[in-house]
């Protein structure tokens, strides 16, 4: 099959550190030339990939300080792929609503996956004026606020198998793991570990965005003891960090659409105590891969049950729910109903 | 002549205040309305105008809190003006890029304004991108940095011809109007106005993203005797201000697309000292409007000239070059040349 993968330039494909849109694109797109698949990957000319990339800007816009206005960048590739369209049997859109009316207008079928919330009111007009654009949900959870658009797949994210192992280690710790923002509740965590007796390591990107809400909220309760922030951190030490952990705290506060880093978790065999918002209850199985919880309380509570679950068999459904090939080949069957359906279809004899 | 203007939904057009794209919009709006035109205005619901609104979303951006991506509302914007394209004679576009690829696939002829800096590296692949795509400049300094773009005219701005007129004062200050940020170098102007010996006035408006320049740069100078900072005035208070004043500094250290306070000031009667950046050298006529400089040296000198210079022909010039009047009428003649352009010329015999 010809695919089209259509990344943000924000990020390089596959991104240094932090960026879960353009890991995943990377991943799924790895996959799908691994599986045999003829693979574009339109992305910056810094990503890095066994398909052929076709390079819109030559450095990732994070890291190029000289581009004000990234979305120039992103209408210019929208219209070079629009113009290549008839190249591929399928395009697949990583770029929110941006490609809607120009790829409505062409033969190819195009899908986008939302990789972001929908819950906010600028999008009800955007889905109401395009009610037949082919879209893919990362979690059943993300679609609720926009009942009504084309939904034609929900895809769960995968990791690749084996890019994040269970390693020997005695867990001893609670683990943080993300980004410091106010719908994260790094707050949450640090009191759940303290009324666990446990001590607390946060692996976590401050934005330059957040750094207001570091300095002032954070900052001070990380003094407290037996809390340590490590920073941000690659997949190296990521398996490390998790293998070493008792169990992984989510106590989000916000219709999280997927959270990559629950199943890194279980990549890693990594019990997960994750608060029930989101995307939270499909990700995880409640008194297998972790537990759900509603509130601070109740995550002091799982955190005492959690050496009932069995890693290795976290790790059997990481294998069997999470991993790129399986999203891959979720992608493939979706990319094969959308040709189909596109087909002119024969026409039936009239009566 | 059936004419769209589609705004961006940032400000209401007019904007309550500050917003210089909005203004300009909705001048020419209106006289393509009183010249006797159809004219429909794709804009923010709170836009008021005496051409048919078509709101787009009910609140101006600025205003409304709950729009975290505004873009896409400008998307779904600009596939609601693409359903309705042959309802108009032209489609006249102030949102920068974002209709270029859509509208080049359909029948009715189109036209942009660009209202902003095209000296950013972003620039280059998007208009080599769409290299036939109509675009107008607001003046010929604003083209230098894409020469090979199709532009089709430079129409300079214009003001309602009795929005600002010369009001009865003794002029007794400097004037500095518009907006505090590093490019518009208010810091230049209080030196300026220090090494006159004259009082400066600065009336203008702190974005949030300028408040720690102001704060940290700014606002330690305004202690100094003869500096008063009066914040951000509207029209009213604006002719007032500019008639009481000796002359206007306007220090730029960027290349300005245009300015529109320097009309404003003319409008007033007001001599403009600017410095010799982007469209300053198209608007301010040396020796009759104002004084064209290169550093604060040459700045000094000139205010010291600008008593020798006429205030009642400044006005006039104003009238005969920069009235919103002449800007539409401008762009009816750029209307009639896109629409005769893009009929179906008669083929002549061949040979």
């Amino acid at each position: 099959m010809r695919i089209a993968q259509i990344a943000p330039l924000t990020e390089a494909v596959p991104p240094p550190l932090y960026g879960g849109t353009e890991r995943v694109i990377s991943w799924l797109t790895e996959e799908l030339v691994e599986l045999g698949h003829d693979v574009s990957l339109f992305a910056s000319g810094d990503s890095i990939t066994a398909a052929r990339l076709e390079p819109m800007w030559p450095r990732s816009l994070r890291l190029d300080g000289t581009v004000r206005d990234p979305n120039a960048l992103h209408m210019a590739m929208i219209e070079q792929v629009f113009r290549r369209a008839s190249q591929f049997d399928i395009m697949h859109f990583h770029l929110d609503y941006y490609a809607f009316s120009l790829m409505s207008r062409q033969a190819t079928p195009f899908v986008t996956t939302l990789h972001g919330r929908l819950d906010l009111p600028e999008h009800h007009p955007v889905f109401a004026t395009f009610p037949s654009v082919p879209l893919v949900s990362i979690s059943n959870a993300q679609r609720r606020p926009i009942p009504t658009a084309n939904w034609v797949a929900t895809v769960h994210h995968g990791l690749p198998e084996n890019l994040l192992r269970p390693q020997p280690a005695r867990p001893s710790y609670l683990a943080f793991l993300g980004r410091i923002s106010p719908e994260k509740r790094v707050d949450a965590a640090i009191r759940i570990a303290q009324r666990c007796g446990l001590p607390l390591k946060i692996a976590a990107k401050v934005d330059r965005a957040d750094a207001d809400y570091f300095n002032e909220v954070i900052r001070p309760l990380l003094e407290a003891p037996g809390v340590e922030f490590i920073g941000e951190i690659g997949d190296d030490r990521k398996k490390v960090f998790l293998s070493g952990a008792i169990a992984l705290l989510v106590p989000i506060d916000w219709p999280e659409p997927f959270g990559l880093v629950m199943i890194e978790a279980m990549a890693c065999g990594l019990p997960v105590v994750a608060f029930n918002r989101g995307s939270v209850a499909e990700i995880v199985e409640d008194g297998v891969t972790g537990f759900i919880v509603e509130d601070e309380t109740s995550a002091v509570g799982a955190v005492h049950e959690v050496a009932s679950l069995s890693r290795s068999a976290i790790r059997t459904r990481f294998e069997q729910r999470f991993t790129a090939r399986r999203m891959a080949q979720d992608y493939l069957d979706l990319y094969r109903r959308l040709i189909d359906g596109a087909k002119p279809r024969p026409r039936l004899a009239s009566f």
